[in-house]
């Protein structure tokens, strides 16, 4: 349908997360309609990120130093483990909290063959004996390889005598009642508190 | 939130039509979490098509030649007239049609300050005398704009003895007449075909 460098661009479009035929063509066309000094910024951004973004060898989150900024000014005594690097972005949206983080890049699942060799633990029981961790707060996806992984490492953690927490389950503020599910009721009505 | 490079990134995607910061964010993620030889193609592809791709210098399509294989190839004694380049990939889905394409470049808009001078009739009205054009299609949009510059247009015409035709303005295949708004259904009544 059309010449091969379009054809080629909007095939890269397409590959993105969510986007379908109609809008990696809408995005080629954005960039041939616009100046070739913004296209090259662009693409030179793209590069760049490549380039510079490494994994923080303290937490696993994306850094273009060797430890991040958070791991290096946090409170390292309370670890926030979550799965993936972009898990860290929402949390930090909640100003409040002042921990360090750990990623663990996946969750345990036999159903994909996946261990727990396969992700971040090994690294997360260093780190709680280097750094004299207090606390461990689970915050994988509340589903069951989430659930899974944090009952998990919170077995492997106790007799360490950390405390471990998971981030409560319940209803998501602004919802309706009448449309949650049986599951978040059940789970909000077991973590009911005392007001 | 994010380091400077990431942060960059995550802005030049937003600047893409009908993209906002968390769809940026994802897109960008997607760039971080793949190959480094994978980003470089798709950086090398942005830059590729602002090096290649001009315009038709007949019909205004996007091509990497001077003049367009449709422009090449196509009966050019029928013009179907358009605002756009991509309306061309919409206009090109119908295989019957094998005449060629002019692109307008915008529609007149004195609401908006342009005048017929400000996109390309000029340009049609010289294909015209040159290819003793015959047919001219005129598929501007279905607005009060599209329909404005294609009666202006049919207007230019007509004097030169060009037949001038207009889009068929009706109900959309496979909707509801139920759901068909009255301006719609006003068209569709008055164009209706005889069975």
């Amino acid at each position: 349908m059309f010449d091969e460098p379009i054809e080629k661009l909007v095939e890269y479009f397409r590959q993105l997360p969510g986007v379908g035929a109609k809008t990696a063509q809408r995005y080629a066309f954005y960039i041939i309609e616009n100046s070739a000094e913004k296209a090259n910024n662009f693409a030179n951004a793209i590069k760049e990120v490549k380039e510079k973004v490494k994994l923080c060898s303290v937490c696993g989150n994306y850094s273009t130093q060797d430890i991040c900024p958070i791991c290096q000014k946090r409170n390292r005594k309370l670890i926030c483990v979550v799965q993936e690097p972009k898990d860290i972005v929402s949390m930090e949206k909640v100003k409040s909290f002042d921990g360090v983080y750990h990623v663990l890049f996946g969750t345990i699942s036999p159903l994909e063959n996946r261990g727990p060799n396969d992700i971040k633990i090994k690294e997360l029981l260093s780190r709680i004996e280097n750094d004299k961790v207090e606390e461990v707060i689970m915050a994988t996806n509340p589903d069951v390889e989430g659930d899974a992984t944090a009952m998990y490492i919170s077995k492997l953690l106790k007799p360490l005598g950390v405390k471990v927490t998971r981030l409560a389950q319940g209803i998501s503020m602004g919802s309706d009642i009448e449309f949650a599910d049986v599951v978040t009721l059940e789970k909000a009505l077991e973590q009911r508190q005392e007001i």
